[in-house]
């Protein structure tokens, strides 16, 4: 059985789409141990050799595999005399919804992810700059976020506010519940009074005396008893005050992103 | 001709792969109007009879586009009973694989965003924690990073920091030329001893003063002679010391992410 393969993703832009199709198209392999290399901004004829040159001499036992999403058609041909597998996800695609639409295509070289709607664009940009203003409590305003998370120093907010804005331009805002704040078991009164948009993240205690050990060793912050009360409290926190959460122990800023979108109804409101 | 047309994103995890291959697709047909619906974790009866029941009501003139990445097959044949226009951009592709390797997937749900690789889900956490404590000059050791960013205030630096470590798990950091450094003419000694890793961000001067003027409305800052005097001293001190560089003006932050790791050569290095 074949064990190693390369995987190539070839583009005239980032080759962000080639590698996010390519992701979920060999995750459904997990046998396989995939090289994965990513061949971005093919848009001479020389780099398109070159391209091809690679996939030539990728020396593993299986034919590579290419995902091409190249918009040149004589370049395409250029990268695929390397002999790799053609796997191009968009033509068949592209075809059906030009015969729905009852138009042609207008192919354009590096659309997918280059300024091509300035607003959204600047909407991320501002956001990013909202979520590091806005993060692990520094503001005393958080009026104009969109999302506000909760959760116990370490708990993944950080992250998933970047996320949140860099990816889908949404304004959020992280506090982190402080011991006072659980002896209390109060939420502070600028974060409650916009309650609906508050979710909170929880984790596994045993994780985040793992995560906070790395930073302080050896500290009463890091120590295993101290995790599982802030975690404990935090936790009745919520409850008490109706706000959803989640654990963040096996889950990806990716997915904490989506369920947090999904769950304060902001799934539609974005672009 | 049809102006507006409703594309759905439908997956049992965050919609993100389906959400990027769309917006390939609807990037090539720029006369449309798309109103894009993202719903993620379609992973019960459910959820795919509510998803049908949105594809039937999207009240447009043409079919909805409905791009379905929903893994099991019964959910899938409840979400296409909406009538919308099928585009699966997996399965052909799945099948061309299959036959290449001679080997069957094994399906699974939400793989492709989830946590399947935690040494490389810690690389892109602990490279977003870098990026926070080695932004806008606050560190004095940069030997660790991968990238050192370089360019004046506003010039874009932080978020494509942010997006190198969250997308790619590169520890990239961020240095602002100040107007000292640009009197002096001289990169600090810290990051200069990092040469081979250094990468400079330019802007166009009158979009630099707009932004600039967004912050710190009036400011000696936001002059438009100020901002030119800047950007010309740093592209001097580029030039002056062999650093790479490019424009951010009309480049968005992925694309300015791809085309440092290409000059820098770190692209196959990731994963």
């Amino acid at each position: 059985m074949i064990k190693k393969c390369t995987i190539f993703y070839v583009s005239d832009g980032t080759a962000i789409t080639a590698e996010t199709v390519g992701h979920s198209l060999i995750s459904q392999f997990q046998g396989i141990s995939f090289n994965e290399i990513r061949i971005p901004f093919v848009d001479t004829k020389e780099k398109a050799l070159a391209a091809a040159e690679k996939i030539k001499n990728a020396k593993h036992k299986c034919q590579p595999l290419v995902i091409n999403t190249v918009v040149d058609l004589e370049l395409r041909k250029i990268i695929h005399s390397g002999g790799g597998l053609k796997l191009d996800p968009f033509n068949r695609l592209l075809r059906k919804i030009e015969k729905n639409l009852g138009i042609k295509r207008s192919p354009g070289v590096g659309l997918t992810h280059g300024i091509t709607n300035s607003k959204a664009y600047g909407r991320r940009i501002d956001a990013t700059n909202y979520a590091l203003t806005h993060d692990d409590g520094v503001s005393v305003d958080y009026d104009d976020a969109e999302i506000i998370l909760l959760g116990v120093s370490r708990s993944g907010k950080t992250p998933t506010c970047l996320y949140l804005a860099l990816q889908y331009g949404v304004k959020a805002a992280n506090y982190p519940l402080t011991v006072e704040d659980l002896d209390k078991m109060q939420i502070p009164a600028q974060i409650l009074k916009n309650r609906q948009k508050i979710y909170g993240l929880t984790i596994d205690p045993f994780r985040l005396s793992q995560i906070r050990a790395e930073r302080r060793p050896n500290s009463d912050y890091a120590k295993m008893r101290q995790c599982q009360r802030e975690v404990s409290d935090a936790e009745a926190l919520f409850l008490r005050n109706g706000i959803q959460y989640l654990s963040t122990t096996h889950t990806s800023i990716e997915e904490i992103s989506g369920k947090v979108l999904l769950a304060l109804n902001l799934t539609n409101k974005l672009h």
